[in-house]
Parts: C-alpha cells; structure tokens; sequence
C-alpha cells in the first residue's frame, strides 16, 4: 500500500515544543487548522475541521493510537473522505544536534489516486507550517494555508 | 515499491508554460538547479548539479526517456545516489480550466530510506519553485531553494 512520507528538520535544542505542537489542541491549532477541537489523549478523538469562520468545512476525525512524549504522536482516520478512512499518520521526533528532526508518514492508502498526489504536496506544505510555528512562534494553519493547486 | 508523489496546480491558460520549464535546461535552470546542463531531447542525458558557483556539487543525471509537448515528461536516473539510481521521475500534464494540473511521480525507490522522506518534502518545494516560476517569472532553484531540514 502507497504512503505518504516526509522529512523535516526544525531548529530547535530539543523535540519538547515540536511535540507540544503535535500532541496539544493549541499546537495544531496552531499549523494544522484553527478549527481544531478533541481530546489528544490515547483513545480520544480530534475533529480537524477546514472550513471558514462563517462555514464549517469537511475534515477528518482521528483517534489518538500513541503519544510517546517527545518521540512519537500517531493517529488513525476514522471520518473523513473516504480514501482517508482506515489510514494513519503518524509522527517520529528525534533530535540532532541543533535540529528536531520529524519523519511523517501518512499509510495506509488504497489506491495512489490522485487525491492522495495533493495530499502529499499538502503535508509537505503544512510540515513547513510547523516548522515555522516552532522556529519563529507563526506556523501558516488553514485557512492561511499555502494554496499548491485548484483544489487548494 | 514505494513512489513519491505530488500535485501542483499552476494558474495559467495553458500548460505550454509549464512543459517548457521541464522540457528545456533554461527551464530546468529556472526552478530546480542554476547548474542544469545537457540534452534534453529523447534519449539524451541532463546532469543537475546542487553546488555553489565557486564548488561543484554532487547532483544527477538524467536520461531522458519521454517528451511529449504539453503533456508528459519522463526521465531516469542514471548517475547519483545509490538509492536513485535507476528510479524514473516524471510529469504529467493536464488542463483544467485556469489551471495546469501537474502529477507528479518520482517512482522505483527500493526502500522507504529516510533520505527518500527528505527527497519527498524537497520535491514538494521545488514544485511550488515550478509554480512560482511559471505563475510569477521567478522560481526558487538551489542555490535559492528552501532549506527543510538540516540536510538543506
């Protein structure tokens, strides 16, 4: 099965904020989407939501599978569109030297429909919003995220 | 085996911008690597080199297996790092509408390496150099590019 994989490395001396940013509602709030609410605690659940102030919007709900302080954050899809459903994300920290480095992985799909093409180029786009959220306290979360196509 | 993929959206009447910037070296130049030089014809070869102006850098050859004007370019790796060679990197276009739709796929890795994460995020970034390059007349080729992580 295709995944989505990824590389950051955010400039940091150690992995304590990139994991809050992950593992907190304010944290991805804060790079993902404003419109964020759940509980992240193993077995809760997060709505992630891409709408406007005025217009909720669709998004995916995910149930928190793993938060290892500092080293690990994993979610699976359970709503959503439905090449979601099933697949997880998951987050690996480690830290070296000056950088925290984050392996992202999004597995899981189907089938490499197009959809998930935009996906791959989306995440790489909101890794880089975090990045920006821990290296200088402004990450560019929906809906100031970067547009990469016709579909947003 | 395990494929990276992406789509971009680039604002434009027709995707003859967006062939020419990957079917010419001043194109190439323009949005992946200022030290872009070879064929680019059907079975000719490229060599991309990621350097600076006074030190040669490591980089890749291409050879170039398809070109077909406005909609597909396809080439192979035939010199590099180990873990590309032999991997194929290609571009398919379409228009919808206002927007050049450009699926692309770097596919034939052997292994999910982390170098193959790093390489994901950065084609994602060098897509939106293309975008950048075709929407507005400036890219963001290396040595210009955006540094992810702590391998650049």
């Amino acid at each position: 099965m295709p995944d989505i994989l990824h590389r950051v490395g955010i400039k940091s001396s150690s992995p304590d904020a990139t994991y809050n940013a992950l593992a907190t509602i304010q944290g991805l709030t804060d790079w993902w989407t404003y419109d964020t609410k759940g509980e992240s605690r193993t077995g809760g659940v997060i709505k992630f939501r891409f709408g406007s102030p005025t217009e909720p919007g669709p998004g995916f709900d995910m149930k928190v599978l793993e938060l290892e302080p500092s080293k690990r954050v994993l979610w699976q899809v359970i709503d959503g569109p439905e090449e979601w459903i099933g697949t997880r994300v998951g987050f690996d920290l480690r830290q070296d030297d000056d950088y925290t480095i984050v392996l992202f992985r999004h597995e899981g799909w189907r089938e490499p429909v197009e959809f998930m093409h935009h996906c791959s180029t989306k995440w790489a786009l909101f890794l880089m919003s975090l990045k920006g959220l821990v290296e200088t306290g402004k990450g560019a979360p929906h809906p100031d995220d970067v547009r990469i196509d016709n579909w947003k």
